[in-house]
């Protein structure tokens, strides 16, 4: 009698994410002595601040390091709810903020709290490729939208209207986004609210690069409406990806339900990530924060037209995150291939489209500027080489 | 028109921890003023060990805290794999070895990489409440088996072949278990892996207070066979409740999935427990250990003589974990009740059966020894003075 050996049906649609093994080659490269610029990578180069580090520190000394309340710490919800005030002018209360481990953590509530089997949810394709995951490992149906550069790769209020039927449940954005770096138009979220909660839906709004965005600080989707389950992240702009640190806002009537699922699903966030992240809402960590902002801006600035002037075609300035979304019709069909090319012929890595869907997946990349601006110069040196030759 | 405020269907089978509420109001209480003895708390009265703080400290002065290879950081692997050779002789691969974040994370993984919708997962009643839940999420059926005390609370061969249908999939035990401090037999569990592996299931145990046994150090499942799937975890035995770490021990078959999950479903386990961890296996450290389980036995060893002299009925010494799960019923046929007036008349805390299943639940209690002696002797004398009036 031969061992079961078979996974779960639901692990036929979980794709691995293609960069991973693209990531492994190079450092198999990198190994054998080879120099990879490194354009695949998606969280900051930057290490986690030293006040959010020293707090760490100082915590380790003298707490036990026991679980948190689920819900997290009391007075890092209130920090949280101190920040959208400061930031935002926002009041939410401390009580609508639930920490979470990453916003990894989030989305598994959010979709566990309120998607039902066959519940449908609509997203971007291109996207990030975990949200539809999150909602088939809840046994709901992702309805992946179609987007292309005429909405800046958003979802809009018509898109919308075009794909909500009967059994929809839930519009999930993310502004920015990843991979496009685009952010949801205010006037066009505020209309994609008004439809999807006159249909009984939700909205959910990934706000995790929301701190990583160049021209003016853009409003919080919690400025629209009470409604709106925001999800945050301390890994993007605080800078904190390895401490598996989170949030989401909720309305008051969900943060029960939020609770009960934390406490049966991870019982607490990172407790040291807790009372770390205190720190990241300090006037010291912000100016840090503010300075490799500006720093990621310089690298934008230079990687847009230097991509373009090789040929990439960009039909729009990325307003946020660290991405490049990037037509490369011009040299390929198949986008995979390229990445491999320009891995082992040019020493640089980039990231498939095929991480990000199926719509335009064959014909873009997407280049993180992740990396300082020497390594993505020299980045762009070598490609434009290789695409010469 | 009004928002749709209602939860997924799933809600209405996931429980908040009674226990929960009843810290609440202990905390309360002792915020008036009042002392509380405290037998409810499922987590090492002990501080994390100072070898894996200063550890901790030592990693957060140089370390950027990036994210981890979603399998877990490859020394800690080896570090797990190096633990199974040294304490139980076993030739555990660290490529079958995934880190997560806690046990959680694990049984998270697992139940989602192997359950269908509409398979049967069978588990003892009373049992960890948590494992129902991660069931359901996954749209699987949780069949719940009664067990009494003339198996110590632990499912056997005979159960199993009871409860086993065309529908079930797999059987999940956990050894020591929670909330019964009892182990599984270890020819017992060997005919239950036989019969489940026969019938295309697979076997997953939950050995998260295996290092907290106080006769010899019991076999692991994992000498059995390579088929079976153990969960284990750095909260309990090795005090590292906050940091969130646990792993998984897989089929070489698994491994592959797992990753794209925890790839999909967290990333990674967080970075700084997992440098932390690498120093929870070293000499100094397991002596510590070692002298933890020797205070939690002595606690065992008082706790259960004198909670027979008080009535409570115990028809078995607890092997394992730190909990007693003590029959009340010649106090009362309401344990929840009791639970309440225990805390409000006597000022000690403990878990009503309720928050471990319906089978026995109106008729027990769980005291947890997570508090030092002279406290659990304090108990004891308030609970006698309060059950003789």
């Amino acid at each position: 009698m031969s061992e079961k050996t078979d996974f779960a049906d639901r692990m036929g649609s979980i794709q691995p994410f293609h960069v991973m093994d693209l990531l492994a080659r190079a450092r198999q490269l990198e190994a054998e002595g080879k120099d990879i610029v490194h354009m695949e990578i998606g969280e900051p180069d930057f290490p986690t601040p030293d006040p959010v580090r020293r707090a760490a520190l100082k915590v380790l000394e003298s707490d036990p390091v026991h679980y948190t309340p689920a819900l997290g710490l009391p007075q890092l919800r209130e920090a949280i709810s101190g920040f959208y005030q400061q930031r935002y002018g926002l009041d939410i209360p401390a009580s609508r903020i639930v920490v979470t481990p990453g916003a990894s953590g989030a989305l598994l509530l959010v979709v566990n709290l309120l998607i039902n089997p066959g519940d449908g949810v609509l997203m971007s394709d291109p996207g990030y490729p975990c949200n539809r995951n999150f909602v088939s490992l809840a046994c709901g149906k992702s309805v992946m939208i179609p987007v292309n550069e005429d909405t800046q790769y958003q979802v809009t209020e018509n898109l919308v209207r075009q794909h909500w039927n009967n059994s929809s449940r839930a519009v999930l954005l993310a502004s920015p986004a990843n991979p496009t770096g685009s952010l949801v138009d205010y006037e066009e979220l505020k209309k994609i609210h008004t439809y999807v909660k006159h249909n009984q839906g939700h909205l959910i709004v990934d706000e995790i690069y929301h701190g990583l965005v160049y021209s003016d600080h853009p409003e919080s989707a919690l400025s629209i409406d009470d409604s709106v389950f925001v999800i945050n992240s301390f890994s993007k702009y605080f800078g904190m990806t390895g401490w598996r640190l989170g949030w989401i806002v909720a309305p008051e009537w969900a943060v029960e339900g939020l609770d009960r699922l934390a406490q049966n699903l991870y019982l607490a966030a990172p407790t040291l990530a807790q009372h770390a992240a205190l720190r990241a809402f300090s006037p010291e960590n912000l100016e840090i924060l503010e300075q490799r902002r500006q720093t990621f801006a310089q690298r934008r600035d230079f990687l847009v037209p230097a991509l373009r002037s090789l040929g990439f075609e960009l039909p729009f300035e990325p307003e946020g995150a660290f991405y490049v979304y990037a037509n490369c019709e011009k040299f390929s069909n198949d986008s995979f291939a390229l990445c491999n090319a320009l891995l082992s012929e040019a020493g640089v890595a980039v990231t498939p489209g095929l991480d990000f869907g199926d719509h335009l997946a064959s014909k873009h990349l997407r280049f993180a500027y992740t990396a300082d601006i020497e390594r993505l110069e020299e980045g762009i040196r070598r490609m434009q080489k290789f695409l010469a030759s």
